[in-house]
This record gives C-alpha cells, sequence and structure tokens, in this order.
C-alpha cells in the first residue's frame, strides 16, 4: 500500500437512492465471473453457498473451460448467458474486471460485487484501475460493492456472493440482525462468533475498498429493510458523512439499534488504521459525538458489540433503568449490584410487603433487592416462585437472575424453570437476563422463553445498561436545530477581538458594554461614563495574545485610565512595533461567576464540532472537554455541560451561588448554530472565557479564525 | 440473617501456624459423618468424588444404618473407626455438631469441614452454636473450615471434602492453580467456567463462615505450596487483616500471581455485601490499596480474573511492555493496537531493516507494528514465517497474534503452525497471544505450544497488560518503610494548630517560622523581627474553622500588625465567647507553590491508610483522591503523586515552575510513618494545605484528631 495512499478515498459522494442497492441484497438472477468447480475456491465458494442455501433465482456460473459448474449449467462468457442479470460477482484477475463490467452492463447488471484486490490499495497503478472501474460503473448504472472485500450474504432468499469461511460451517442461525463491516475478514471473525452466541444475522455486507457502496449507505439499507430490526457495525473510517448521518437517522426513526465498534480510537490505534486503509480519521471524538447524537452506541470490543446485539436481539426496551434482582448466591448479588452501579442502573427495594412475604416463605432469603432465595431452595422451588412474583409485582423495568449451573442439571433445570415461569404468570414481557452455565442447547432453551443468557454476570447487566440507553435514545424528544442567526455572517480574515464579539453579540451572544477609544481621551471618558474600575485592553487584529505585549489591564480606576490607557499604548508599541492598532477597549471588570471555554472546528470527517470545557486545570490538565457535533441545541449543550467531569462547579460547589448554565446553553446554541450555518467557512470560533454568572453569561474574548486556504 | 448479624466476626484471631493446614489441605485419613449411599447427596457426593479421584488416603464413611456406602465398608460411630483419623468432614444437622467434633478430637482429628447450614447467618441461637464448635476446636487443635460452607478438594491426591456440582462433569484439568473463593457458590460457577476455559485448578476451597479458617490463611497455604502457581481469590469481606498481607507479602516473595476480586466495590453493591456477610466493608480503595501494595492484582469481573489465571497459567512473565503484533487482518491490528494503547502496551515499530525484509517478502504487507502480512499468505505461507522471525529478531516482550478461524481449518491450520514455529525457530519463550477461532481441542493444540488463546482480542490485550503488572509488581526493589520518628507520639486530646505544626515539626515536617504572641504588641513584635507583610492567626483548640470567626488574616504589613491582632482578639471573642484563646500566630506570608491536602485515617478493615490529593477542585469537585497503605516509603509517596489525575500540576503546568515532589513524598512519607506507629491512637492527621514549592514544602495548616473512645 502507498504510504499516502487512499484504499477508500474521501470523495465528493453522488447522493444515490436507497432502492438502487436493492439487485445488491436483493437479485433475482447472479451471475459468477470467475466460477469454480472446487467448492473451496474463492471462485467456487459462492456458488455452492447458493446451492446450500436454496437461493431462489437464477445462477449463472460463467466460465470458458466447463459445461457445467457444482452442478449448475456454466456459460462460456456472460454475453453468452441467454436472460438478462441482475447482479454479477467478479472473482477474477484485476486486469480483467474492467472489460467483465462492460459485459454485465450490456446483459442489464444494476450491481456488482468484485472479490478482486490489486486496486486502491496497491497504489498508483491500482488508484486508476479502481477509478477506471468506477466510471464504468457509474455510466451504466452500476452499483459497485469493493473492490477488494468478501462480498455479502443475505439469508432470507439464500443468496451469499462471498467467500467468507464465516457461514462455511452453516449459515447464520435464523434471525433479524444485519451486519455491515468494512473488513472482511474481521466481519468474517465476527460472523463466527455471532454464530456461536445464537446471534441471528440475516443480511452481512464488507465494503472493502468502497469505490462506490459504502458502509453508511448499507447501514442506510437495513435500516430501510424489513428484515432487519437491529444492525451491528464494524468500521475503520468514514467517508461518507452525509449518508451516515442518513442511516443512523432513519434507524432511530426506525427505533433499530445500531451498534458500532469503530477501530483506531486511541493515538496508535489511529496511526495503525491510518497506514491501514488511508482514510482520514477525523478525532474519535467526534465520531463518537455523531453517534451519541443519533441514538447509535458505541461498543469498544467484539464482545460487547455481541453481547448488546444478542440483548437486543431477544429482549424489548426497558422502560427505565430499575433493576431487580434474584439469586440463589449472595456473594453473586453483590458483584451484579457492583455492575449496576457501572452501568447507571439502580436497584431500588421491594416494598416492604414485599419484602415481608417473602421472608414469611423463606425465612434464610434476603429480601431487599438482591433477593437471595439461597441454595436451600433446591428443596422447595415454591419459594423460588413467591420470590419471583413479587419481583414480578415491583414492575422492576428489567430482571437479572443468578442461578449458576441449576440450569445444566437435567433434574433441577426443568424445577428452575417451572418456578420461574409461574412466578412471571408464564409471561416474560420485560428484559430478564438469566446468568447461569450450561451448553448451547441448555442456554437456547432459555432463549426460546425470551430470557437472555449469560454466564458472566457482570456482562449480563452491561448489556442491559446497553438496552436502557438505547431505550432513552429512542424515547429522546426530537430536538429541533438552532436557527442560523439571520443577517450574520463568518469573516473571511481575522477579525480584532472587538469585531468578533460584536459579531457574536449580533448572533445573540451577550458581551460587555465595551468601548472602543483611539486615544487615551477617549478612554478616560468612557471610564467616567462606566463609573467603577475597567478592564482596558489593546484591540488589534495582529495580537491574538494581548498580555505578552502588555495590551492588557484590570481593575483600572477611572481617574488613572488616561495614563493607563497611555502607558499601554507605549508598551504595545515597544513590544509589537509592527501591530495594527485600532484602539483600546475599555469596560467594566466582570463580575463573579466561572468560567467556559466554548469553540467551534472543523473536523475533516464529521464537520463542525463544538468543544465545551471548563477553563483553567479542567481544560488545560484534566482534558475534560465536551465534544458535539454542530449545531446543538440549547437542551444538548446542558446535557453536555452536566457531562462534564467539573459540572458541579456550575451548580453551587465550593460554597459558591449556582450559575445561569440555561444562559450558557443559549450560548453554546447560539455559537454551534453560526458554525453550522458555515462548515466550511472557518478554522475555529472560540469564546474563551464565556463567563457564566448567577444571572446571565458574557462572553469576555471571542476569536475568530477564518478558513485558511 | 439476621439484619445485624455477623457471618464472618471481624475478631481478633489467634495467629496459627500455616502448617496446621496441612491436615485440611492433605489428609492422611478422612471420615464421612453423615455419609450417604446416593451419590448426589450433600453426605454422598464427597464419597463419589473421593472414589472417582482415587483418594489414595484411608476413607472412613460413618453411618450406623448401612454396612457399606458406595462400595466401602462404613462405620456406625466415628468412635468405631479403628484407626486414628487427620481430617474430618461433617454433613449433619446443626445440632449435632458439637458432639460430632469431641468424638473426631477423640480420634485425632486436626482438621474438619463443617457442609453445614444454620450457625452464624441465622442469629443468635446459630452464633451461640458457631462459638461452642470453635471452643471445641480450638480446646482440642482442630482446624475448622466453615461452617456453612461448600468444602474444598485437593485434585493432586483426589481429596475431595466438597458437595460442589463444579467437579460432577469432571475433575478440573491438571494444573497449577489455586482458587480460594468465600462463596461456595460462586466459588462452583467459577470452578465450572475455569474448567471450560482449560485452567487446571489444583486446589479449591470455600471458606463459608469463616468461624476458623479463613480465606487469606488459605491464601497463605497456597503461597507456600510447592504444588501450587499462581492464586485466585475471591472475597466478599476481609476479617484477617494480619494473614492477608502475610499471604500476599508471602505470595509476591514466591513470585506467584495473585488475582483477587473482590465484590461490593460500589456502594449498592457494599450494601449488598454487607447485609449478606455481615463484615465490616472497609473503604473499596483501602483494600485495593492493600493489592497494589502486595503486588496481587484486582479483577474486577469473572472474566477478567479468569483471563489474568489462564494467561498466567501458560505464559512467562514478560520482560517489559513491549508488544508486537502480527495479523492477516488490517482492521485487527488496528484493534489491537486501541487495546494495547488502553493496556498500558507500547507498539514500537519494527526496525528498519526487519521492516524492509518483511516487504521484500511480502510487498502487499504493512511491516511496521502492526505488521499485517494480509490473507494472501494463504499462498505462501513462507511470507509468514519470515514476518513471525522478523518480529522475533526485534525482540519484543510480547507477541499477540490475529489468524481469526485460520487455526480451525484441518488443512490451514497446521500450516498457519508449522510457519509460526518456524519463523519462532521453534521456540515459544515469551508471552504469545493466538486470536484466533476453534473448538477446545484447536484451542488446547496450541495451548501445547505454550501459547495462550482468544477470541476477542481486547480480551488478549488486557490479559497481556495485567501479566506486565505482575511482572512489575514482582521485579520492584523491595521498599522500605519509614522508621518511627523517635520521641514523638500522638496526643490524646485535641492540639491547637501551633501545638500539631510543632508536633509535625518534631516528625520531620517543616512548617512555617512562626511566633505565638499572647498580646497584640507581641504579634507586632514578631511582625517586625519579620520584616515583611504577615499571616496571623488565632489559636485556640476549640476553633478548627477559623476563618468563620474571623480568626484569620493575610498580608498583615508589621506596621498594622498590632491594630490586626486587636481587631482579631475582639471578632473572635465576639463570634465563639467560650473558645479557650492560647493565643496569635504570626509568620511570613507563603510564597508561591501547589497545595496538597494529605492526611491519615484509620479504615476498620484495612487499618491506618493515607490520603493524598491536590487542593480545591480536585480534592472537593474531582475526587482526585490517592489512597496508600500507611507506612509509606517516600518512593511509594512519589507514585501516589504522579498518580493524581492532576499531577501534571506538580511538574509545572500552566506555565508555573515544577514544584518539588521530592520534598513532598518525604514529608507524606514522615506523616504516614507517625500514624503508622500508633495506628489505633487517632481518628484522622491532616495537613491542609501542605504548601509544596519550587523548593521545599510547608505544613501551612494541621489538625489531628484525637481516638475518639
Amino acid at each position: 500500500m502507498p504510504a499516502d495512499g487512499e484504499t477508500r478515498p474521501p470523495q465528493t459522494r453522488p447522493l444515490q437512492p436507497l432502492a438502487s442497492l436493492a439487485p445488491l441484497f436483493a437479485p433475482r438472477s447472479v451471475a459468477v465471473i470467475g466460477a469454480s468447480a472446487d467448492p473451496s475456491r474463492i471462485g467456487g465458494r459462492p456458488i455452492a453457498y447458493a446451492l446450500r442455501a436454496g437461493f431462489a433465482g437464477a445462477l449463472y456460473p460463467v466460465n470458458p473451460n466447463r459445461e457445467e459448474i457444482q452442478g449448475v449449467k456454466a456459460w462460456p462468457s456472460v454475453a453468452a448467458i441467454p436472460e438478462p442479470i441482475d447482479f454479477a460477482l467478479l472473482a477474477i484477475p484485476a486486469a480483467g474486471v474492467p472489460q467483465a463490467l462492460r459485459d454485465c452492463a450490456a446483459k442489464g447488471a444494476k450491481a456488482a460485487v468484485i472479490f478482486t484486490a490489486g486496486f486502491a490499495e496497491v497504489g498508483e497503478a491500482g488508484l486508476a484501475l479502481q477509478a477506471e472501474i468506477l466510471e464504468i460503473a457509474r455510466a451504466h448504472g452500476i452499483r459497485l460493492l469493493g473492490p477488494n472485500c468478501l462480498g455479502l450474504f443475505n439469508a432470507a432468499i439464500g443468496h451469499c456472493p462471498t467467500f467468507t469461511s464465516g457461514i462455511e460451517a452453516a449459515m447464520p442461525v435464523p434471525g433479524r440482525v444485519g451486519l455491515v463491516t468494512q473488513s472482511g475478514a474481521y466481519g468474517t471473525h465476527l460472523l463466527n462468533m455471532a454464530r456461536d452466541r445464537r446471534i441471528g444475522v440475516r443480511q452481512w455486507v464488507s465494503t472493502g475498498n468502497e469505490a462506490d457502496i459504502t458502509a453508511p449507505e448499507c447501514i442506510g439499507w437495513m435500516a430501510a429493510s424489513d428484515e432487519i430490526d437491529l444492525i451491528g457495525v464494524y468500521m475503520e473510517g468514514v467517508n461518507d458523512r452525509p449518508a451516515l448521518f442518513r442511516a443512523l437517522a432513519a434507524a432511530r426513526a426506525a427505533r433499530k439499534p445500531v451498534v458500532v465498534m469503530k477501530v483506531g480510537r486511541s493515538e496508535v490505534g489511529a496511526q495503525a488504521a491510518a497506514s491501514h486503509t488511508a482514510s482520514l480519521a477525523g478525532s474519535d471524538a467526534s465520531f463518537e459525538a455523531a453517534l451519541r447524537r443519533f441514538g447509535a452506541l458505541r461498543a469498544k470490543t467484539t464482545e460487547e458489540m455481541l453481547d448488546i446485539l444478542y440483548a437486543a436481539s431477544l429482549s424489548p426496551l426497558p422502560k427505565g433503568r430499575r433493576l431487580g434482582v434474584l439469586t440463589a448466591s449472595g456473594g453473586a448479588g453483590v458483584l451484579i449490584a457492583d455492575a449496576a452501579e457501572e452501568a447507571g442502573l439502580s436497584l431500588p427495594a421491594l416494598p416492604e410487603a414485599a419484602q415481608t412475604a417473602i421472608l414469611a416463605a423463606n425465612p434464610l432469603a434476603s429480601a431487599r433487592n438482591p433477593v437471595d432465595v439461597t441454595a436451600g431452595v433446591l428443596n422447595d422451588f415454591s419459594k423460588v416462585i413467591s420470590a419471583t412474583s413479587e419481583l414480578r409485582g415491583a414492575g422492576y423495568d428489567m430482571t437479572a437472575a443468578f442461578f449458576t449451573s441449576w440450569t445444566a442439571s437435567p433434574v433441577v433445570g426443568p424445577k428452575l424453570r417451572e418456578a420461574l415461569l409461574a412466578g412471571l404468570d408464564g409471561d416474560v414481557d420485560h428484559p430478564f437476563a438469566m446468568i447461569c452455565q450450561g451448553d448451547a442447547e441448555v442456554m437456547a432453551s432459555w432463549e426460546r422463553l425470551g430470557m437472555m443468557t449469560f454466564e458472566d454476570p457482570s456482562r449480563a447487566i452491561h448489556a442491559m445498561g446497553a438496552l436502557a440507553r438505547l431505550a432513552e435514545a429512542f424515547d429522546a424528544p426530537e430536538e429541533t436545530p438552532p436557527e442560523a442567526p439571520a443577517g450574520v455572517s463568518l469573516p473571511r480574515e481575522t477579525l480584532s477581538e472587538l469585531a468578533a464579539k460584536r459579531l457574536l453579540a449580533r448572533a445573540g451572544i451577550p458581551i460587555p458594554d465595551e468601548t472602543l477609544a483611539t486615544t487615551p481621551q477617549e478612554a478616560a471618558d468612557a471610564a467616567a461614563r462606566l463609573g467603577t474600575p475597567c478592564v482596558l485592553k489593546i484591540v488589534s487584529p495582529d495580537l491574538p495574545h494581548k498580555t505578552e505585549v502588555g495590551g492588557v489591564r484590570l481593575n483600572v480606576p477611572p481617574l488613572e485610565m488616561e495614563t493607563a490607557a497611555r502607558e499601554m499604548l507605549e508598551s504595545v508599541a515597544r513590544n509589537a512595533p509592527h501591530a495594527r492598532i485600532e484602539g483600546l477597549l475599555v469596560g467594566p471588570m466582570a463580575g463573579e461567576g466561572v468560567e467556559l471555554i466554548v469553540g467551534a472546528r472543523r473536523d475533516p470527517v464529521m464537520g463542525p464540532v463544538m468543544l465545551i470545557g471548563l477553563g483553567g486545570v479542567f481544560t488545560e490538565v484534566l482534558k475534560d472537554v465536551a465534544v458535539e457535533l454542530a449545531p446543538l441545541s440549547p437542551a444538548q449543550a446542558l446535557a453536555a455541560l452536566n457531562g462534564l467531569r467539573g459540572a458541579a462547579l456550575l451548580h453551587g460547589a465550593r460554597g459558591k451561588a449556582p450559575v445561569d448554565v440555561q444562559a450558557a446553553a443559549e450560548a453554546i446554541s447560539r455559537l454551534s448554530a453560526l458554525a453550522a450555518a458555515d462548515p466550511d467557512g472557518f478554522e475555529s470560533l472560540e469564546i474563551n472565557p464565556l463567563l457564566v454568572m448567577p444571572e446571565g453569561v458574557l462572553a469576555l474574548d471571542a476569536l475568530i479564525e477564518p478558513r485558511k486556504e
């Protein structure tokens, strides 16, 4: 791969309708160019898979040397196929791909998958070849998957144009999960893990070089598909932001959970990703902000992703975060309580009457929550019935039950099941995790009741925490993005502090009552008008760091203003003789409050994002900064502020009065609207500090860095 | 269980030699009181297990109603057994336990396990019964395991006095792992998970109510055992601190990893634990400090604990944190790099020459590190050999290899193995994780080469991070604890600020040059002597919060001191008329620096601990506080300081000069020595603030709270 090559060029892609992916996922006829009689070879596997899966459409192996392939009549060329084809699979050397694609176009193909490697990922020549095939595809209205990918499958119709070994052992269990993976190899790893976990993957697609079709488009397809209820995504880079945002918005509107594992989180990982995919990385925090905005979940590990897909494919989403715990081991109850706190779930106590009822039946039990029925119930499962029934009656949003290997026993297992179902009145109508042991058949028997099974209690609880987050994201009210301020546009060159603040003021962000003085006398007049100790600052577009040249003085009494102003002009002239001086800014000393740093910057991948932090050590030492997509509503800005580690300072920590977070959120929202209205028109917008007072806010300083070109 | 009952009373326990546990873990003869002919019953399982495991010693089932039990001659009573017995197992109702114990004592038993429940965990009557059996045991020199426990096993000799279902399916695979679990039920869960993971548990013990033998004693036994190389621990509470510290120290000295899962980490979990075990919880941070001090690892989840035990049972410990990554999937390489950063492992690039060599053989590879050989090597495994060999030559401390399901293929798997071994020169001499897929036999075949196998890349890397932490703990130089300051003892009543600081000064902690003045004139004289602006403070043992009564003034010029002192005395007399006034403290204004809060307090479980934090928002808002056992050496104090989230402030963040962290560490160490020398003689010792200057430190204020009784 060339050091600066681009496997997935971050290009402006034409917007294509989702329906254009129908011939990819659900064709009626498939031609396999480079078909092999050997079912273990790349050109042979797709035919073997299609035959085993019972592909309902027409299958046309193309191979000039054979009459039939794996029992199917073969054709010497694409041209020889007697019928039109919807879909073509190309498993031939790179050099032959352009002509083959033209041949397929002549037969009416509307989608093609190219397994072949040797395109953008191998350097200049490959890049050119990739551009050529993309041009052919676009000229003929063919949607292209790959090149350099492992293909896809749609289990519902037995459509398996892939050579992944992830379905070699068996097709996935029937289910309603869609999986989109940029990496074919890691996709295969995931497919194997998903099958072992009994997660029913109905559609899977690996997008490879993404010459045409991108992972976000495939997410969009699945979000719109009647056959898919939840979507797992493995990503290495994003080259198609608009499609990603459309897809995530559509999935949320359809209440379909999207769980994303994006690698390159760490610095060293991002470097490795850049050398692997040559995608523009963007910042990981911006990517996470995008997922959060659209209610999608980020999974950090493969198992976490599969746990969430597993849980969401078996369970309804919970109505809240209240967890009831039923256990036969006190220790497991404690462990579960630990995990619940970490996952943000609460364990409210059972009502007194319910506790009394449980203890009446089972004096050795702990009845609060966790409810520990103790191993003594092995002799009397009616105690499990009563405890389960009391928990159910209390209306917890979720239940976790720990019965270790009881489930694996042919004697105890059925008794336990009967007792739990009796306690539940036969109805598993909320997320219910059985934390237990047994082989796949044991686990599946509980899943058929609508229960999740986990062996590790912590994983069960974290998966339920994810379900709660999904429910909250789907149920959150739609936020109206703030409107762009009318008549305010970002400058094309650097503004002085005063001009920048006045622009912010026109955008609705409060600034101090300041006067621009051009002489020491004018400064003295302005101070006299204010009648209070003043701030004096030099105004120059050339001096972003005013303090260093003696360009800032605080607490200047009006009577001393003229002298102070004169001294400042002399100091600046001495220290920065070439700076253009526009004048002196005189304003009142600001009151007490908490200082925020609020900025907007352009993320190369995710577009304009907001950075919001407390001033001082919080931003500089602790990196305690919220990153959010711009624009964001005041409510979203408020949530970001309250998510800061130092948020307590805003609410009156350390004996201080609470400050006006609502006004701060308004100002942040307005700045974000300014950034979003002209997303490519700036490098950064910064208010530092934004003083948040007990009532109201003031942008005490501002810097607008225009777009560099 | 009674609401305030105590299953494991936190009592002062007599120190017993480890050898006293030999009859428990390795008896020559075993009597089973309450033996059952039914191998599924509690009194029948231990016999069935012993027979299956081939217990080499003598086995005496005791049952008045049977001639033989499960093919073994039975005895009508303990007295009827013709030989002395080492060990007795009691599976009989609680009421019969005292007499049975006496009978066993008469036969020479030196250890007994009591399965029976109905003791301390059920309330007053049970507590009395537990006290009675403990008295009998102590009177006759019997070590007692339980009551209310699931027993233990020692697989090496087929000694299985347990009714856990965790060895029902099979005895554990042979290995050198010891497992100590306070909970029998969770211990069983762990045993099942460990077996599925092919972790060889040789000895397991569940300690139940811990009337006599405690979990820490069992850890100590295993630390001393020639048959155990590493120890896993599941804990709910600690009632035997000295034994825990001895055991952990012994394990570290023997370089035996100890991995501890202690539940009750969270607030709600700690509450649940309190109602479950009624152990004194102590603070979780103190427990963690103890583990850290002794180089033991804390696992947060069951899987994390098993991952570490698994890794440490297969791998040597690494020499450092440098990880080499070999992968057939670029995406997996990025994922691994992400996990490595999180686990604190570094991925240094291969030397240029090695990269060149890899690319010469395999132009499509990425050769930096991760080394991505790409799936192309399926056609030519010599490329795997050369890449592996180059990685080996670079001398990484650990290797992670990702080959997904290639291992599961009967064709590809053997080729891959041959290539890797060739590249390694046949020698797996450092931690090597195969991240791959396949059934248990596939995984075991790689383990036999000395490689770990993992399916989830993140778990593999985190386990290797744990190996690195263990190696560092074992290799760390022994720290000499600071000596108690000679001639300084903690007071039995509250001291004034000045007296407290003078005590600290005698313990070697620098304090400002202050004078105690008894009149305004004396204050003025002291100020004149200093000749600089001064601090003036009221001195009273009754006024811990001086500011609130007007008892602190800063920056007082010498000429204004007399007036200031008079005003202060008036203000205090007005605001706190009953306070005993010892005088006025006059000292120099302190210089620039960073303020720390340093305290010692008594943890009810872990003894004296130090709390160390930065002042202001760091402690109050961010709870950024290090907790360490007292005493700690200056090096340990320095490590604690550098572990603070805000540590950058000490090293010159925000344009300030670095401060004298070494002097701060000395002062902390000295305070810790004071606390450790009289661990029960105080409630808290606090220096707030300890001013750390560019050179030196000063304890600006101090509070010593004597022990309440």
